[in-house]
Parts: C-alpha cells; sequence; structure tokens
C-alpha cells in the first residue's frame, strides 16, 4: 500500500507533516510512504528514515494565499501536484495532503480526473456524534450549487465508504433539512427527497441540523455550501465555549479545579474546535484517492488521514463506487462539466 | 401601545403565556396588554387582570402538527388568526405570538400583508455573541429560495432595524459565507455581494460561519435554508454540551462542584439550548409588526417578544422599512408574488 503525503501542505509543513507520517509508518509496516516536498527541508531534524518511507522532490510548494486553479497550473513543480500526477500515473495507491484545500480539489480534478458520470466531486470527513459512532456528512464545500441528482450521487457514495468503513449492513441516509416532513426546506433538497425516497438506500428522511449530533443518521446529504455554513458554525461554537472555560478556568484554584473536572467532558467538543479527528476527509467522486487533511494539521490529523486513506485502498472503495455509479446511471448529460468546477 | 398577545400559542399555553405577558404589563404602565384566546382558559388561575389587560376571545387554537396554509384558511377564529386581523384592522399596533412558527409566518402574509416592495418576508432573531452585543440575523427560515435582489433587502431591513434598537449609526452588515473572499461561495451569495457592495449600507464583506458568534458583523444576511441550519446547528451543539455538562456533573459531589462552577460560563451558550433570549424574532417585510416567540416559550421568552414589539412601536421601525424600500425600488416585478410562499 503506497501512500503519498504532501509534505509541504498544511501551517505547520512539512515538520508536523513529517512527524505524522512516520508515526503511521512505524505503526503499519504494510504502509510505503512516500513524502513529497523539497529534500532540503522534508528530511530536517530526522536522523535517518524507516525503510518503508521515502521523499521524493518537488521544488515547489503551494501556499495557502494561492490562488486554487492558477496555482495546480503554473507551479508544476509543487509538491502536491507532484504526488497528485504520481497517483495518475499509478505510482501511488493513494494521496494525502494538509495542504491548500481549493487547490487539492481543483487539482484532484484537473489532474487525476473524476469517475466516469460522475460531475461534482464531494467532501465527506467524519462529524463526531452523541453516541460516538459518528456520521459521515456529503458535501461539506467541495462544490457549489449542486442539483439534486449530484446530491443523489453524494448518497450514493456516501453510503459505500460508510458501508465499508463501519460495516454497517445499511447505513441509514439522512437529508440535511430545516423539518422533517418531506414538503419541508427549499427546491433542490424537496427534489433530492424523491429520489433518495425512490432509491434503493435505507432512506430515513429530514434530518434537522440539531439533531445531526444526536447520531440521528450514518450518512448526512447536503448541499457544500449548507454542509460547510453548518460545520464551521460548530467549530465557532466549540471555541467559543472553550474561550469561555477558559475564562472560567483561570479566576482561582476552586474554580480551577472545577473547570479541570468538567474539561473531560469537552474531549468531543474539542475534536469539533480542533477539527483533528475529523482530520481525514475523502474526496468522493475522484478517479483515484485523495484525502484532505485539515489545514493546521498535527501529526495526528496526518495519521488520520492517512489512515482514512488506507481503508480506502483496503476495502476497494472506489472501485465499488465506480460500478455503484455506472449501475445508477452516468451524469454526463449535465453541462457543468468544467473541471475548473471546484476553484473555490 | 397595544400588544395582542396569541395567549394559546406555544408549548405552554395559555398559562406560561399569560404569566409573561402580566409581567411585561406590570413592569411597563403604558402597554396595554389584549389577550387573545379561550375565555374559559386565558382567564385560569389569574384572579383578576391588571387595568392594562384585557382579554378578546377566540374559540380555536392552531396547533403545532396543524398544516401552516390550511390552519390559517379554515380556522378563522383561531387565536392567532383572531389576532392578526386585529392587526390588519389598526386595533392593536402589534402581534406576539409564540404558536406554529410557519402559520404565523403564512398568515402575517395572508392577513396583514406585505410591505409594497417586499416579496419574501424574513425572520430576524438576535444572535448571543462573545461580546455580548449580538448579532441580528436575517433570514433563519421564512423565506426558502430567494434571490439577490431579496438577501439585499434583508440588509435594508435588518441594518434600520438594528440601528434603531442597538443605536449605532452604520451598523456592520455581513454577508454569511463559507471564505472571506469576495469570489467564494454559490452563485446566490456571489451575487449579493457585487449588490452589497454597491449599495450604502457599511458592507464589511463575507463572515465565516465560525466568526458569527466573535461579533464580527452586526447584522448578518443568509438565504433562509441556511440561516436555520446554522442556527439549530448551533442549538444542536448546545444541547450536546449540556447533555454532556449534565454526565459530568453527576457523577460525584467533587464533580458536582465543579461542574456548578464552569457552569457559570454557560449562560450565553444555555441561551443557545433554550432560545430564550433570542425569543423575540420580528418578521420583516410584514405591513404591520408581526413578532415570533419560540415555541417552547417560557414567560421570559413572552416578555422578550412583548419587548421587541414594543421596540418596534416605539422607534417607527416598519415606517422606515417603508420609506427605504420605496426610495431603493421596489421588487414587484419578481413572479413568486404568491402570498402562499412562506407556508414551510
Amino acid at each position: 500500500m503506497r501512500i503519498a503525503v504532501d509534505a509541504m501542505g498544511g501551517d505547520n509543513a512539512p515538520r508536523e507533516i513529517v512527524k505524522g507520517a512516520l508515526a503511521a509508518a512505524q505503526s503499519d509496516k504494510n504502509l510505503e510512504i512516500i513524502l513529497v516536498g523539497r529534500e532540503d527541508r522534508v528530511g530536517q531534524g530526522v536522523s535517518t528514515l524507516p525503510d518503508n518511507v521515502s521523499v521524493v522532490h518537488a521544488a515547489e510548494v503551494i501556499e495557502n494565499e494561492d490562488k486554487p486553479l492558477m496555482a495546480i497550473r503554473r507551479k508544476r513543480n509543487a509538491s502536491m501536484v507532484v504526488a497528485l500526477q504520481m497517483l495518475k500515473e499509478g505510482q501511488v495507491d493513494a494521496v494525502v495532503s494538509a495542504g491548500n484545500t481549493g487547490a487539492l480539489m481543483a487539482g484532484a480534478s484537473l489532474l487525476v480526473g473524476r469517475i466516469p458520470g460522475v460531475n461534482k466531486p464531494a467532501l465527506a470527513p467524519v462529524f463526531p456524534t452523541e453516541d460516538g459512532r459518528g456520521v459521515v456528512a456529503v458535501d461539506i464545500g467541495a462544490a457549489m450549487d449542486p442539483r439534486p441528482e449530484n446530491l443523489y450521487q453524494y448518497a450514493i457514495m456516501g453510503n459505500l465508504y460508510y458501508k465499508a468503513v463501519f460495516g454497517t449492513e445499511r447505513p441509514r441516509v439522512g437529508l440535511l433539512n430545516i423539518g422533517v416532513e418531506p414538503e419541508k426546506g427549499n427546491e433542490l433538497v424537496k427534489e433530492t427527497y424523491k429520489k433518495l425516497a425512490a432509491s434503493e438506500l435505507n432512506f430515513i428522511g429530514n434530518v434537522e441540523a440539531r439533531d445531526v449530533l444526536q447520531g440521528q443518521c450514518d450518512v448526512l446529504i447536503c448541499d457544500g455550501f449548507v454542509g460547510n455554513i453548518l460545520l464551521k458554525g460548530c467549530e465557532g461554537l466549540a471555541k467559543s465555549v472553550m474561550y469561555w472555560m477558559k475564562g472560567v478556568m483561570t479566576k482561582n484554584p476552586v474554580r480551577m479545579t472545577g473547570a479541570m473536572l468538567a474539561r473531560n467532558a469537552f474531549k468531543d467538543l474539542k475534536s469539533f474546535a480542533d477539527a483533528e479527528d475529523i482530520g481525514g476527509a475523502p474526496l468522493l467522486g475522484i478517479n483515484g484517492i485523495v484525502i484532505i487533511a485539515h489545514g493546521s494539521s498535527s501529526p495526528r490529523a496526518v495519521r488520520n488521514g492517512i489512515k482514512v486513506a488506507g481503508e480506502f485502498v483496503k476495502f476497494g472503495i472506489n472501485d465499488k463506487i465506480i460500478n455503484r455509479v455506472k449501475e445508477t446511471g452516468a451524469l454526463a448529460s449535465q453541462t457543468d462539466l468544467d473541471p475548473a468546477e471546484n476553484k473555490n
């Protein structure tokens, strides 16, 4: 299992990225990690690389400030571009990057290409839930202005992903909406509801935002704009709570003790605030395995990203998606096939 | 100042609604409260009504389970319908209801009508922020599938509301988006961005969901579907945190003490979870003052709703909106003028 890690992508690159990759390589000797990045910087501080880790040189770096599409087109020697090219050419089985998310999405579409019949790839992280099972949310921002057909494909892809990784035979698929009744919501969700209800999926109907964290469904389908707002909104609230907590904690020793105890309750909350646990989000619909780790990546987030990549390879999830999309009918008739679509 | 209160609307009606209305009447003798509802039930447990409180009989009740539009059309003697008719006929200055939100929105459009030139009324609660100022969010679910012109009107109305109530000369207007750059987001927000940037408003650009609670803007503009998901998502997360807190609190006395102390930090959080503080949301764009209190209303939420109604009357906010909409150009050319639009 060969996984290319974009060693230069992310706020703490390359140091923290390399640290996470080395930890992953150490814990699983079947992994072969290829660190892609500037040779002079990737190995810094590392005496000798383990046998299952190698370095492929890439002279340039795509920065977070770079315009995604332009960066992919102009920086042909960037670590991210080189890693995606290796995936395209079959030299690796998957790519993990914590770099510029927009660039990674644009690069994946342009350089690796989409699964035939899929015209809107989707970003699908796992949100933590109260019951600890987690919910796969598709899409949280890869595509803007999707149509009902796209959301139906998200459900097909999310279903196969959840099924493989969590071992659930018929994952409960829910549609994010402002109410539970079928007639609720905007035109997009009303049309999508009909498609999902008529499908072979275990569609449990609409799910309200306040019930997502209670674990009401296993796969949550939403428009990328809405999914992104929900995720970032929760992130913001979690951060505010941590901030308030900190204020309480630092006032006096008694309070500090109290808050320390209460703090244990915030493990799940913290996972929202720092996004480490949801660090490995696959880009579903790309004709190759591309995993986005969080931009402000810690070694743990990188390890998580590599773990998700490994699951995709092991369970052959992309092949399953390719077959299922073929069976359910391609969407090639849609007009918006421009690969530059995901430049946001 | 005459305010009709729908005494039968809300989970705890009429008891808690009447309690809140009486408290409001007691604290402000300039208020004249008209309790609308079943005579035999509204006065239950109340020995004598204060001078500034009266009862208007209405035989029927619109339940939360009722289909909004059908309920408004068929239950002509429902407390909500009678209150809205009184507003239409100028017998009262405002209506406050904690009843079926969908019915209230449909009823407001159908019975009271819209401000000329406005075709999508918007629900505009105040979210709590870290700095304690609060942010007015428009819209959080009154209208589905709005256009850029509608969002521009939300900004005009929200701006006037904030200005009057908070005394800020030029409130900071922000557009909810998935990134700060002008080119981010879906077609709706990209077009809206251009309109707001070209307007006379103090438009500060896009605001990400995670920055809303930090108080980055005073008026937050969003599509009602997205706004509702954000609000409910935060509500859900806040409830999850409370649930976790409770688990910690009940374990042993030491933890209990600790959690009790930490608990103080959760005042703001709690206001999200039970929505009492955001209990009074005006329906902007209706040709009369209609305030929606939260469905699971406590006496405090009802008082808040009456307070907001009072501010609308006192500051003449609706007249200001009417004038400003006239100045900026009506949207009567739009095709979706069906008053049944808000039946969701």
